[in-house]
């Protein structure tokens, strides 16, 4: 086998066998295969996509590229999360307790933040000495104490997706929904679990913009989970301006503690309630969906989740104290208000540029290789369909260095479309994919 | 500028500035760009294909990756001819002789054959002696003193082609016709050339098969030219069988120098009037083509396009006496015949897999890597049209080894259908590109 003769007929538009791909994902995990055929393979793949059968076979190879978990000896159904990513999306440090808290076990692996997006490691490391690097052993025994543990990609774990994820990422062949399923799902379905909620962005501030192409990676990813024996759902949800009212990685942390204390902004709450739901659903500790929301305020109201959250930052090396009191996560030096230009409504943001801004301070990455600076980042101040004065603030900077304020300044300034005319309110879920199964 | 967003761009179909083009074929040329970003780019080519003024930048940009070269103090029009390649295709041996023995300036940089098609260099070295690796100095010696002179690609022209070609050649990046325009383009157009004759091969026998394909190609060729203010035209020229009888490097040499003394197949003969005619036209030597040819047909009768070429072998270190006496040529050990299975009219014939047995036995490359042996080849007995008594020879193997015999006997033996109905036979000359400007 050749990997040009394998390029070649996936760019006449071919269906590749389960062998030429397993071929090309051993090649690339081992690198046999190099990186200019890959890539050229890719590019082909975004050109002419994936027929199921290929895809099947793509998210297979890659899945058994490295080690699959295996948590059938622990009691209770293991389910998991995953989020498209978004601005402001930190549902998974409210979800992952909540749903442990409620009988489940959640064997979360992130990722980190990329651009205008944020990751739930960085989040995480905001809180001083919380150790996201785990060995499987020690990533399985907070598992089994606290019933849901939070770590980093491990070299085990799906290396292929690795190797292509970095080559995609330099070649503009991310955005394929074929190779986008292949990579979240086989990561996902290694951690050895019985169920998974997809929450599937879309929107301005989403990585995918339409909703027909957030539904079309949702349909593919909860193909592929199905395919496997897994049970997935998929929630399209609306991405239009940042989920709750604080980006930035400690703020966000802040932020989740409002809401695993009971408080927290509406929207936050509300989809972290839903997606809870769902997981208890698919695991089977409840019938229903009202059910399943009811069992997730029951933690967050007894303190069953705070508790399990605490002691899951405790176990990890993170210091435990934040959890009751918040002030003791890092704080940016300095703060300044974006104020609005006139009065009227907030009728729309441009989400992914509160995003960028937000990586500008330094609360994100430009480059994977870039640092991350825990304590900066945007508290919203005025979300879609609020009313405002002419010069109140529209949103508050947290910010440490002046390098690029001014730029993030600019950025913010155009970020708010304040008119006469209604906002333009979407729902937050827009759409299930996948739950007809579950009914 | 990043070659991540320039890939980005071509995929997503938008037109690539001329800054862009230099940017990534500069990049190709000097190594600053990795492979990786290259092939991505190549596929995102082969998918979206180019604008005018995209492939008007790649050529331009590729040719002035080195040097152009300038032989405007030479007497004469410098005229080249080339052709994408078939199976037989001597005509470069006859025609760079007839066209210098015209009064043209020929500065001829060819190729070395791949797959089933043979290569310039490859029939020159069979010659014993002839170098093709001069340097441009010397180069420029010979097609002083005898109007022509035939090498092989030198490092110092459109090294970015080089880099590029090798590339796509391992990501089946090659078959894009702007991507073909560009590197036959740019070498052409860096040996200082005023005019260009291009021989288009369409059909089973060339790289392109379907005319339509050809005719796309030769239009994007002759515009690119054109542009640049070269006088260009292309013939598209029918590859359904090889040309003339013989494949193979030392007999192509061989049935060259029949046409040079006079003789020779008609199919290859007439071809080689029509090409050197066109030369003759756009270099200013005639004004029509029947005037062109009357001269071409001179230089042959009064031997001064062999005493050319006599001289232009002895000038470049070869065996001059190989003139007047072929059988100086290196000669395979054994021959052996493929026979006609039953009576009938020779139809068609396979000419691709004429082209790869004579690869199989040793005459070809599979790999840029391999080494031909110059003695082998074929002889086509029966061409289409010819009538066939079962028993009768359709061609003749010349071999020196049992290795690969077989094989080529196997596929040769399902190359030529012959049966009762009237034989498809077109005209060799299908159609002329650019020709409306010279009358």
């Amino acid at each position: 086998m050749r990997a040009v003769d394998i390029v070649r007929k996936k760019r006449d538009a071919a269906e590749l066998t389960r062998d030429e791909i397993e071929f090309l994902v051993e090649g690339a995990a081992r690198g046999t295969i190099p990186d200019y055929q890959l890539s050229a393979w890719l590019m082909a793949v975004v050109w002419r996509g994936m027929t199921p059968a290929e895809l099947a076979s793509l998210t297979d190879a890659m899945l058994h590229s490295g080690r699959v978990l295996d948590f059938s000896s622990l009691a209770g159904a293991k389910v998991d999360k995953h989020s498209t990513g978004g601005v402001g999306d930190k549902t998974s440090l409210v979800i992952a307790p909540v749903a442990a808290a409620g009988g489940l076990r959640v064997p979360m692996i992130s990722g980190r933040g990329l651009g205008h997006t944020g990751g739930t490691l960085d989040k995480l490391e905001s809180i001083p000495g919380f150790n996201v690097n785990l060995s499987l052993a020690q990533f399985r025994g907070v598992l089994e104490k606290c019933g849901c543990a939070l770590i980093g990609q491990t070299p085990e774990i799906a290396p292929a997706d690795k190797k292509l994820y970095a080559l995609r990422d330099v070649t503009a062949t991310v955005e394929s929904p074929f190779l986008i399923s292949a990579s979240i799902m086989s990561k996902k379905l290694a951690e050895g679990i019985d169920a998974l909620v997809l929450d599937v962005k879309t929107g301005d501030g989403a990585f995918l913009k339409s909703e027909s192409e957030s539904e079309r990676l949702a349909r593919l990813m909860v193909d592929a989970g199905t395919r496997m024996g897994t049970r997935v759902v998929a929630l399209i949800t609306g991405m239009d301006q940042p989920l709750g009212r604080k980006v930035g990685n400690a703020l966000e942390v802040e932020e989740s503690l409002e809401v695993l204390s009971g408080g927290g902004p509406e929207d936050l709450r509300e989809l972290c309630l839903e997606l809870s739901a769902w997981m208890f659903v698919l695991g089977g500790r409840t019938k229903t969906i009202p059910e399943g929301k009811n069992l997730a305020r029951e933690t967050i109201a007894t303190g069953r989740a705070r508790d399990t959250f605490r002691e899951v930052v405790r176990q990890q090396g993170g210091d435990a104290k934040v959890i009751d009191d918040p002030s003791r996560l890092p704080r940016a030096k300095s703060i300044t208000r974006v104020k609005a230009p006139r009065t009227g409504i907030v009728t729309g943001t441009r989400c992914e540029e509160i995003g960028r801004a937000s990586m500008m301070l330094g609360g994100g990455r430009e480059r994977e290789e870039d640092t991350v600076d825990p304590a900066v980042g945007l508290v919203i101040e005025k979300k879609i369909g609020d009313a405002v004065c002419a010069g109140e603030p529209l949103c508050t900077v947290h910010y440490n260095s002046q390098a690029r304020l001014p730029e993030a300044l600019a950025l913010l300034d155009r970020c708010f479309q304040i008119d006469a005319g209604p906002p333009r309110q979407l729902p937050l879920v827009r759409k299930l994919i996948g739950a007809e199964a579950f009914g």
